[in-house]
This record gives C-alpha cells, sequence and structure tokens, in this order.
C-alpha cells in the first residue's frame, strides 16, 4: 500500500462532472483495498486556453510526468472552434500524449451485455464481441515531418504531411501488441494499407519480425480498407487489433458504434515507462455540459484499467468494474444509454448513478 | 446512335465470367435502342503480368485511352501475392486511374430493398440507404511524393509517404461532388481531419470556397474518425459524401457492408474529360473463379453506370437496371446473396442468372 500520485485532467463540457464522481470511486474502492490517492488538479484543452492561452500549460505538463498516472475527462467545445487550429484544444491532448512519450492507446471495444440490443448490427453478430485495438498514438501521419503549406513545381499551393515510422517504433508497439494479445485470445491482427503504402510495407515487415517472438500468437494481416469491413461482416473475428496512428483514429472509433454508445468505453495510452493516460472514449459533450446529464462510467472504467495498468493494484480495478456492472444489472441508465420501453431500466442523473456506485463499492 | 468503343478488360478470377454477362447484356439493352459496342479486349493485372510481365502493359493503356469507357470486371489471386509489391495486380489498377487521370471515384452505397436482411446492421437503419460516396482517385497519399525507405537522424530504418493535395485537385473533385449533390439529395458531407492534419485543413479550406458557387447545396463538415462511427450510427444521414484517396478508400468499404453484400455494388472512376473505369466494388474472388458460382450483377450494373456516365445514353442504362431489378424480384440469388429459407428465393449460377437477366432486357 502507498500513496499514488494522480494527475487530474477535468477539461472541458461535462469532464469535471464526470472526473468527481470518478475520483470519488476511485477513492472508496481503493480505501477498502488499503490504497490512497493523492490528486493534483490541472488544466487542459478549451479550460486551459481561457485561463493561460495555452491548450497544454508547460506546468500540467510538469505535473503529469511527475505522477504515477494521468485521469483525463474531455476536451474541447464549440466556443474554441474558431480559434485557429494550432491553437485548438485538441493539440493539448495531441501535446500531453506526445510529452508523455505515451505510444500505446488501448481501447477495448466491448459490446457490454446489458447494452447488446442498443447496438446497430445485430444482436447475433455482436453478442460476446471483445476486441482490444492497440492503435500508435505518437507517430505516423500525427506527428510526421516535413508537414504544412507550400506550393508545388505548377506553383498551386499544397498542403502536405508525412506518414512515417521508423523499425524501433514499430516494434515497441508491436510488442504490447503481441504482449496483450498472449493474455487473451492469442490472436493478433495487424492493419496496414501495404498494397499501397511503403509505410506499411515496414510496418508488416517488422510485426512479422517481432511476432517469432510470439509463437503462440497467431498473426494475421488485413488492409484497413478489408478491416473497416470485417468488423462489420464479423467482428466476433478479431482478438487483438495492431495499427498505426490514423488507421487506428478511424478502425477504433469504428470499433466503438458495435457498442451501441460511446458511453461506457474507456481508453489507455501507455508509455511503459512513465506515467499512462487514460481517458473515456468520448468526448467533451459540450450541450449537456453542467445539466447533470453526463453518463460517467466510461470516466470510471477508464480510472480501473489506470488501477490495472499503471498502478498494479488489479483489486482496486476489479471493485470499480463490479460495480459498473452491478448499476447497470440493476437498470440504471444514463439518457445517452436509456432506451425507453425496455423493462426493468431506470432514466438517472450523472449524480444518482455516482451515488448508486458508490453503494455498490 | 453510334458505335461506343469499349476497352474491356476482364481480369483474374472471376473477372472473365462477370464480364461475359455484363457485354453480353448491354449488347442486348443497346441494341434495343439502336446502341451499338465495339469491345477490344485487353490484359490488365494478374493475367497481364504471366503473358507480358508487366500489371499494366502500355498496349492496354493506349487501347483504353482511344476508348470511349473502360470496363474493368477485378483483378488479383494468391498465385501473384508473393511478387514484390511493385509488381503486383494492384499496380495495374493504380495505373490506369493515374493514366486515364480518373480523379473522381463515384461508390453508391445503396441497400436494395430485396436485400435489406442481409445487412449487418438493423433493417429500420439501413432501409432506404442511399448515399454516394466520391473518392478522389489519383491524389493524396496513394501517388504523393517522398515516397519510400530510407534512415531517420537516428539512423534508424523507416518507411514514409506523403499525403498531399493541391488546391485545383481539391477543386475539381469538389466541383464533381456537389454537381452530384445537386442532382440528388443536396446535402454534401466533407470527410477529412482538420482538427490534426494540414493536408486536410487545405482540403476543407478550398472545399468551402468550391461550396459558395452552389448555394443550393447544403455543405457540413466531418473528421473521419466520427464518419466511420455515423456511418453505422445513422446511415440515412449522409447523401453525397467527399473525400481524398485513403479516407475514401476506408469509407467506401465501410459504407459498402451496409448493403450486407458487395455483390450488386458497381463503381465508376471518371475523368471529366477521357474515357472513365467502370468496375464492381468487389475483387477477383479467386477461391470460386471458373467454377460458374459468381454474381455477374455488380458488372452489370457497372456496365449500366458507364451508358449513363460516359456514354450518355441513359436508356440503355435504364434497360439494365431494371433488368437486374426484376431478376432479383423474381428471386434469383447467387450464392454470395443466397440466404437459405427466404421464401421465395432460388439459388442459382452465374450462368443461369446471366440467361434469366437477358430474358428481362
Ligand atoms: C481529438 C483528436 C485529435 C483525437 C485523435 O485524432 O487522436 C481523437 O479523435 C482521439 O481519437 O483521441
Ligand atoms: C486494390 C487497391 C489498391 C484499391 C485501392 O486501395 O484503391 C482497392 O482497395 C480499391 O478501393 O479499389
Amino acid at each position: 500500500c502507498k500513496v499514488h500520485k494522480i494527475c487530474v485532467l477535468p477539461g472541458d463540457g461535462i469532464g469535471p462532472e464526470i472526473m468527481e464522481v470518478a475520483t470519488q470511486a476511485l477513492s472508496v474502492a481503493g480505501g477498502k483495498e488499503g490504497e490512497t490517492f493523492e490528486y493534483k488538479q490541472c488544466l487542459i484543452g478549451g479550460a486551459a486556453i481561457d485561463a493561460t492561452g495555452k491548450p497544454l500549460p508547460d506546468e500540467t505538463l510538469e505535473v503529469a510526468k511527475q505522477s504515477n498516472a494521468v485521469l483525463l475527462a474531455a476536451i474541447g467545445g464549440y466556443k474554441w472552434d474558431t480559434l485557429p487550429s494550432a491553437q485548438r484544444p485538441e493539440r493539448g491532448l495531441l501535446a500531453i500524449r506526445a510529452g508523455l512519450n505515451a505510444f500505446a492507446n488501448l481501447r477495448p471495444a466491448i459490446v457490454p451485455r446489458q447494452l447488446a440490443d442498443s447496438s446497430p448490427l445485430k444482436r447475433e453478430l455482436v453478442e460476446g464481441v471483445d476486441i482490444l485495438i492497440v492503435r500508435e498514438l505518437v507517430g505516423g501521419i500525427y506527428f510526421g515531418q516535413p508537414r504544412g503549406f507550400g506550393t508545388n513545381e505548377k506553383g498551386e499551393r499544397i498542403g502536405y504531411n508525412t506518414d512515417v515510422y521508423s523499425e524501433p517504433e514499430v516494434e515497441r508497439i508491436a510488442r504490447v501488441a503481441f504482449e496483450a494479445a498472449r493474455k487473451r485470445g492469442k490472436r493478433l491482427c495487424s492493419v496496414e494499407k501495404s498494397n499501397v503504402l511503403e509505410v506499411s510495407q515496414l510496418w508488416k515487415e517488422v510485426v512479422i519480425r517481432v511476432g517469432a517472438e510470439y509463437p503462440d500468437v497467431e498473426l494475421s494481416h488485413m488492409y484497413i480498407d478489408n478491416a473497416a469491413m470485417q468488423l462489420l461482416r464479423n467482428p466476433k473475428y478479431f482478438d487483438v487489433i495492431v495499427t498505426g496512428n490514423i488507421f487506428g483514429d478511424i478502425l477504433s472509433d469504428e470499433a466503438s458504434m458495435l457498442a451501441g454508445s460511446l458511453g461506457l468505453l474507456p481508453s489507455a495510452s501507455i508509455s511503459g515507462s512513465g506515467p499512462g493516460i487514460y481517458e473515456p472514449v468520448h468526448g467533451s459533450a459540450p450541450d449537456i455540459a453542467g445539466k447533470d446529464l453526463a453518463n460517467p462510467l466510461a470516466m470510471v472504467l477508464s480510472a480501473a484499467m489506470m488501477c490495472r495498468y499503471d498502478l498494479a493494484i488489479p483489486k482496486v480495478a476489479d471493485r470499480l468494474e463490479a460495480a459498473v456492472n452491478a448499476v447497470l444489472d440493476a437498470g440504471l441508465r444514463t439518457a445517452d444509454i436509456y432506451k425507453a420501453g425496455t423493462p426493468n431500466t431506470r432514466l438517472v442523473k450523472c449524480s444518482e448513478m455516482g451515488a448508486e456506485l458508490m453503494k455498490h463499492l
């Protein structure tokens, strides 16, 4: 038992409301296991822009680096949408990922049995789906140089970006994915576009090489366009998916819709050495901010992932996850996951969901 | 009435079987309207590699350029999968697109009412879906320079590609999309990743500028990750989508799954000046090649698109489309779209589907 230093970034929109529930739940669950948390709250995103002019103040990154893990709620909102893109809230997100070298984004796409009917896909296709998407998060076209605006040889104005991966970058993300697959269904699908792109050919080559060290994991390869199809045609085919930054952005959002709602999906962005970033998949939902309508469960499940990965206190994670299951079994539903007419369910506010959750901890 | 010169590229796998049906149907339908077709058959893909060593022989490109339109069936197969990527069948496809400057790929994602139940999505979500995806096809990361392999400043091996668009490139594809939207539901959604990529910022800026000329078309913007979600959450939201080469590759394949099967989906790749390329969305299906099991309908519908766009003989297109509808209404289903137990349907072979189609022309 020790004190875990958590950098808390509530961010914008519904962020503060759901963070409130998550830190409370974490403290209670931790208490039962003799674990203590010390929270340092910092600014990021729109809130940071308003207060300091920057989406990621230096102080926030400093505190984050000195913590054991970072809990991030959500950033962005209409208010900052008209700023030049280099000063927008999203930049804070990209900057903290890069600043902490959080290169591996783990996004489970699980269809909770209590909500299988809210998937846009037919129930028989999604029931039991349990996919882990491992997305490279600090490389590829998001960060590749050169990038910018210029003119081509015809004198026409152009915009350009570079999609680039180095061998060590692919190697480390491949290792994270193989290790994860080894602990799960032992199947890994690497997604790229090697029939067209050199960056993907390097990707595939390195993944195959690393795969030789994991003979117990079945490795397959799929083009991104086909993966976007197969995720709908037969989602149960997938166990772990590993892919680059932009393909991972697209695929993980597509996969999250299998669950019908983003309201229960957590994510972890880990670095292997320093603190990781734990955040829900959903956004800041500015339209419902401050109205006590938000769903805090994905934030709570993100805190659970934090306990499991960075803090290595799996019993606290178990408690948090069990409590989420219990409130869902009890039929409690925030507006985003409520479907009028479903028997034994009840529409609740964010604060009520939080209060019920505490009872089950 | 005149003679339409068609460059016919059967390609690999099931290509020859379905092309046979499509050209026959085209001749019969054309005959009723006094239109005549002159077919010149050429090599592309694996067949071309075997015969000439090149996936797109110069002669094929020459004939294509001198024709009024190109009908392409499908390319590729296991046999050529181990060749170095620069010599693979897909390169023939990329080369003919670039060679004909076929910059606008039009892919309708329509859920045919006869098959709404075969979608992985719930019927109420997909019934009536009618999306047209306009994908830029000869630019972006597929063709951007520089590309290749090298070493970075740390001496590590890298693979890299450049995603680049110029103003005129975006302008011309935007115009195609706005014109198409004007003739349909008058709504255009431009998909990019302008919160991260400069190439997308240029894209968005130019689309907005072109949009000023189309005040009757409602323009919206969506990030690619969100578009991949919304296509599942609420596909009926979309009318026309315009996007770049790689995002279009992914989105159009995802959208095609809304129909449950690729068996009925045609595509057109047009240049605005020279001949366009008309091909089914599905691949060469080497596993069922030569077994008379293929579905020829997407190829026939591609021929119909050709009549409508390049040849400007819409009555022939109407006849082909009506015949496809008629065989589906009559309950005929090839294996790919057959679902045992569906009342009033019958499993047929490719040749029988073709023969029935002729009866309805
Ligand atoms: C907000 C945006 C920059 C971000 C990304 O593209 O990575 C988001 O879509 C995500 O997936 O976390
Ligand atoms: C075969 C491949 C090169 C091609 C592409 O990526 O464009 C295909 O996926 C398509 O969409 O026509």
